[in-house]
Parts: structure tokens; sequence; C-alpha cells
């Protein structure tokens, strides 16, 4: 089951931290843009297979320390075919390295649309590129995310369903009230009422959440009545949430969530901080200091999973 | 500009009725799945050869008589990159035939997220596949749709926001209350704000709405608060929406809708109407009696356009 193998990987590396996976054309460093740029062949392919070098570097460099990436797959889409393709080898790597991989592919559609989607991604078909877990659109309801709890159910697979997005903009909809809930209180809970269909040895279910870092209080406020969802929570560092914004998001058992980092990670090497190391080396580096960063703040809170 | 070039679509073609391209595996035709099925390549490789065919045949029997055609992603998505490489090809063969082109992708992110969508889907890159227009999801709010408007904006392109779609569990989010005001409504004040950067010289914005055809109290409703945006309207046939459900959609000058059939379309040659006929014949006949029908109502309320 997802949710059981997410956490053992956690406590096996010590690390709440996930790795985001996003190969911004920003953030690629010029070696890797010289050696495998090819002229002879169309810009999406030749950058299809840059991006999927940058990230394979990446994932070289942290497979033994964090327990999890999250490929972003708007990246990788933006160069079409040829990006689908670096995507599914990204994928199909990290996996080999024994990392858990969430695509990020915020999907959401109705009927046997969802189903196409599902069967894709949490398929175990010939077809399927079978990733661990996706994120999904909750905007058009139950029924648009029930494709994707059968194939969660069946083939152990996990989902996270935005619930508080770390925009600025997530409260246009997210926060409006109706009869006394918020939207996204009312996305929670659509998430508790499939939870049983998926609760793992540890007390959790398959069926998580996003939870954006950027939005202290509500994550506080969601870890209190969602106390069996997992959270992913994006928006540590470029976005704004700080080590000391997220103790709030685990629970007492040191459980409960995973912080996500995308280009404080995979931009490390472009910061003061990590300026005179390479690519690879600032990337290790900040992870591990993400990672000590916020075990620090749950060792002072006592939640210890370990 | 987008709106334009659709509208003058629909006046020369006199028919407000797009085809989704929605190439399900159970509505195959066996003739083509023997005719392209490939077993000495991978199973994704020969699926997206034969959903490009089939796509192809669709568009050949129908590019002279309707405006627009609807290609679903998820359906090409599903065989990952050999997938997409078929969706570029089905987009890039529609334009060829002078065919409109909406990519029904339902993306929603944020920031460089939604760029890079918007880049690809939107953009005038060599890497950008270039469709006339998109459906995105709102979940996010206003500053995840942002990137497509610049794109819409600056390269004469289409946006579709879903307001409300055509499931039945459409009801979860998008009916819900707030300060008397239902989040649909909340959507399409959303859009209505959006409408003066891309107003087209019949007075509609290249930012449209998706209006599930299966809420016909609803669509008429929008239609009198929304009155200068262009509805997409899926749910006609399969899903219940009925032609004399749809008049309402219309304004008095006979616009302001494109009513979407897919497998409607597709599938005909598999209903009891036009079951001796050939997967194609079938396929156009169908489209030309749903034009007709269309028509047949809006002419019954005096909403002509042409």
């Amino acid at each position: 089951m997802f949710i059981d193998k997410l956490i053992d990987r956690i406590i096996s590396t010590k690390n709440h931290c996930i790795v985001g996976i996003d190969p911004h054309e920003e953030i690629i460093p010029k070696r890797i843009m010289d050696d495998y740029c090819d002229l002879s062949v169309a810009k999406s392919e030749s950058m299809g297979n840059i991006i999927f070098h940058m990230s394979k570097e990446i994932i070289d460099n942290i497979y033994d320390i964090v327990p999890c990436i999250k490929p972003q797959i708007a990246f990788f889409e933006k160069y079409g075919s040829h990006g689908i393709k670096a995507f599914e080898n990204v994928c199909y790597y990290a996996k080999e390295k024994g990392l858990i991989v969430i695509a990020d592919v915020k999907r959401g559609d109705i009927g046997s649309t969802a189903k196409a989607y599902s069967d894709y991604y949490l398929g175990n078909k010939d077809t399927s590129i079978s990733v661990d877990a996706i994120t999904v659109n909750p905007y058009l309801g139950k029924d648009s995310i029930e494709p994707f709890v059968i194939n969660c159910v069946d083939n152990g697979k996990g989902l996270f369903i935005l619930v508080k997005t770390s925009n600025k903009s997530s409260s246009d909809i997210q926060d409006r009230i109706c009869d006394g809930k918020r939207i996204y209180e009312i996305v929670s809970d659509l998430i508790i009422g499939l939870e049983e269909k998926s609760m793992g040895k540890n007390g959790y279910s398959s069926i998580g959440a996003v939870v954006g870092g950027t939005h202290k209080e509500e994550g506080e406020h969601m870890r209190k009545i969602m106390g069996r969802t997992y959270f992913l929570v994006p928006g540590f560092g470029a976005q704004g949430a700080k080590a000391s914004d997220l103790a709030g998001f685990f629970n007492d058992d040191g459980l409960g969530a995973i912080i996500n980092s995308s280009r404080g990670i995979l931009g490390a090497y472009k910061s003061e901080k990590y300026k005179n190391q390479s690519f690879a080396d600032a990337a290790r580096n900040a992870a591990i200091d993400m990672r000590d960063e916020i075990n620090k703040e749950l060792y002072k809170t006592g939640k210890i999973a370990w």
C-alpha cells in the first residue's frame, strides 16, 4: 500500500522532505545544456533529452537521503511527446533507485475521461506509467475522484487531492465560506469520507491532501480535523514557508506531512549559500540542510517519528 | 483573434456543433484496430498509431461541415509519449484542414508551472503545439489563470474556464452558496473581469466558459449574467442533454454557444439509428443530424445568426 511504503521510506531515510523535479529552463546548468543540446533534431527533442539528464543527475545525488520525488509534469509536457518521454524515463529511473514517485499532474475530469488518466498514472496495464501517487484537482466533485480512488485501492497507489494550495489567489475559491464551512474544508470532508478505503498499518490513509506551507494557520487547523490524512506540503523556500511554520502540519507521532522543495534544491547552485558548489553538490547539500531544519523543528516540538 | 475566427467558422458552416475527439478504446472500429495494430512495437506505440488514424478518419469526414473539434487529451495521454505524439499529429492535421482546435486539457497550476502549460498549448515558441484554445480549471484562483490569459491576448488564442461541469457531482463544489452566490457564479465573475482583455469584433470575448448542457436552468441563468461570454457546452447526447434544452444557452443574436458531442459522433456506427453505416458515414450523418437539430431549435426561438 502506497502510504505504508512512503512512511517506511520516511523513517528509513529519517527525512520528511521530498524533492520537486521542476526542470525549469532558467535553472538548467550550462554544462548540461552544452553536453546534451543537439542541433540536429527538433528543439523539443533536444530539450527533452536535456531535462531528462538534469533530472537524472539530481536523482543520482539525492536518492539515498530523501524518501520521495515529485516530478512536475508541466515542465516536461512543455516539450510535447519528447517531454513526456523524458518524464516517463525520469519516473522509471527514480523507481529503479528505490524512490517513491508522486507525479504532480493535478488532473481532474469526469467518467471515462478520468478513468483514462487514472489507468495511465495509477493503472497496472502494459500502457501505464505506474507512478506511486499523483495529485488531483477536486473542482469537478466526488465522481471525478472515484476513478482514481478505485485504482488506488486495487493497485496499492496513492492520491493527493488539492485542498488549500500555496498561491495567493488560492483564496478566490478555496477560502469561500458556505454554510459556515470553507470550500477547502468541504474538500477535506470529501477526503475524510474516502480514507477508510485505503487505510494503512500506520493509521494513515493513501488518499492524502495538498496543503500549502504558506498557510500556517490553515495547515494547523486542517491537521486537527484530518488526523489520518497525509499532507503533501508545497511552498517551502522560494514561495515563503519556513521550517518554523511547518511543525503544526505534523501529528504528535512525528508523521503526517511531507514537505516539498523544488527550486530550493534544483536551483541551489545559483544561490548565495551554495554558490561555489557544483549543481549536484549544491542540490545534495540543500536537501540535507532542509532535512535537518525540518527535523530540528520537530525535535523542538517533541514530534519525533524515530 | 480566437473568438472571431471561431464565429466566422460557425457562420460559414452554419453549425454550432463541435466534435469531441475522444478515441475511447471501446469505440475504435475493428477495421482500424486490425489495419494499424503492430505487434512488433510496445502496445502504447501501436495504440497511439491506431487512435491517430481513427481521429484522422473522423476529421476527413466532418471538416467541411463542422467549425471546430475538441480533442480530449486524456484518451491520448493514456498511451504516454506515443499518445501525445498522436495528439500533436491530430491537432496539426485538423488545423491543416481548416478546423478550429480546442484542446480539452483542463490544466490548472500556479506561477511558472501554469506558464509552462500555457507556453506549450497557447504559445508561439518552436516547442509549442499551438492549438487555438484550451480548457482550464479555476480551483487555484485568478493567479493560476493569468499565465493563460497573457498568451491568449499576445497570441490571439482562447480559453474556456470550467464554470459548471456536466457531471452529477459538479454540485459538490460548484453549487455551494457563499454570501448569496454559488461557486460557479464566483468563477463567472472572474471570467467577466477578464473579458475586456480579449473582446472580439462580434462582441464576444476569447475567454469563454464551460457550462454543461445537462444543467438547463443554470445555463439559462448564466446566459443572462454572462452576455459576452462564449459557452462551450458538453453533455449533449450520451450524457442526457437534448437540443430542446439548449436554446437558452444562446443569445438572441443566435450566437454564444458551441455544443459538443463526442461519443454521439465517434460511436454513432454502434447505435441503432446508424447501425448499417460505416464508421465514417455514421459519424458524418450524426454530425449533420445534430447540426440540424440544434439549428431547428434556434429557428423555433428566433435566434438566427445567418
